[in-house]
């Protein structure tokens, strides 16, 4: 359960110069909606805002990152992809702030139709990643996570903190009351990430691909932003259990009904 | 080269009971903004509204079915899926109309996200498809399209106009000045066609597979949301030419950059 004190966030990882925090939970915004996470970089004063969510969420984002930075202070947002849950408030957004947003190049003539966007603030992903360098010189790297879901998908390494921020991929489902910030007990959290990641992920041949590099990064959590945030030996369960995961168009004869 | 007529639409079937109707152009708002198109079926003199798209394109698109019918007489809007071209304007569109919305059942929690709406005004749509009964006694389908791109996708099957609504199956990215209403000689129209589909829809499982359930339904027309109308030869032309693409994981190497 979510306790009182994780509505107002929590800091993952904290040195002198740098802060990886999660933004806390929406208990009470719950019904026939899914539940977002949403992430705030600081390095030297300065904010990266990861997925930040939809317009339905602008304002308790807004009052929980005050917590922690100026919106002055918000340099850049990233995007893992083009879903409304994700990315539907940008123009809110570009209105608060003076960040410019980084996405998948797939995206950016897509996203102005959310609303007045001004596009020379949109920066495109290529296809094979990117990174960003923040004042501290940490590399902030974007990880190709394309096809699962979205086609044009990132996600963001932070090799300072060792957190993977990975969108979609680890989202679990919870019930309305059983919400926990981290997965302690990984045999018990399959049953909440099952069901989506058999029917989103596009295949298991680009699960697989994904698995092997993360492994390579060896990150200390992987943050997704629906659920709870994977740690410790829960990592390395995740990853075994997903690069072994039959999924979408493997099994397209059941998702189609033929 | 669109005339000043398309831009106030285009009807592409009609009978005494029946009309399926392209809602135009949008030639003034190109710049860094992908081109979409909108088409509305009326049926009795009630209407169904096809992915009427995001927030920016609203008041052009209620300007546009005004011509055809009051919004009074929507009954129902339809979303192939939850981009932001396809559907960002879901609050605007429920503020206006008395309308219910059928999307994938993948996206009915995602969509509140968007903004204000009202979730009971939401139908979810099984993975294998469904139907719609329209006043004439003619059944709209609901085509499964899963992974083309959107992991929950549907086109809508109109089997009166034989015309098959695909969302972004089919979709031509034109050049500034050459957009065209239909297409007329597919071999021209493969270099505005190729980019996309081999980028965004999955792999060439899943686009044999949907090519094979639409050769058997033997649409007179092939409609996307962006590009060009198909008709004619040129919609077996389309269909042969998917069904042996390598597209998305079929070429994942490539588009990782490993």
């Amino acid at each position: 359960m979510i306790s009182d004190q994780d509505i107002i966030g929590r800091v993952l990882y904290e040195d002198a110069d740098h802060k990886f925090i999660w933004l806390g939970s929406e208990r009470k915004y719950k019904k026939g909606l899914v539940q977002t996470m949403q992430y705030l970089i600081i390095d030297r004063g300065r904010g990266i805002l990861l997925d930040p969510g939809g317009v339905h969420l602008f304002s308790r984002v807004v009052a929980s990152l005050s917590r922690y930075i100026s919106i002055d202070n918000i340099d850049y947002i990233f995007f893992s992809h083009q879903d409304p849950d994700v990315s539907s408030g940008i123009a809110l957004w570009l209105g608060v702030t003076k960040a410019k947003v980084y996405i998948s190049k797939l995206w950016t003539r897509f996203i102005p139709h959310f609303g007045i966007v001004d596009t020379n603030r949109v920066i495109g992903i290529e296809d094979r990643g990117g990174s960003l360098t923040l004042p501290s010189g940490t590399e902030l790297k974007f990880v190709p996570s394309h096809f699962m879901h979205s086609p044009g998908q990132f996600g963001a390494w932070d090799p300072r903190s060792r957190i993977l921020f990975t969108g979609d991929i680890g989202a679990a489902v919870f019930h309305e009351s059983d919400e926990t910030v981290f997965v302690d007990d990984f045999e018990q959290h399959i049953p909440l990430i099952v069901g989506f990641h058999s029917r989103y992920i596009a295949n298991n041949a680009v699960a697989r691909k994904w698995c092997g590099m993360v492994e390579k990064l060896n990150p200390d959590m992987i943050a997704p932003q629906h659920g709870a945030v994977y740690r410790g030996k829960t990592v390395k369960q995740f990853l075994d259990w997903l690069s072994n995961l039959r999924c979408g168009t493997d099994i397209v004869d059941a998702i189609f009904g033929s």
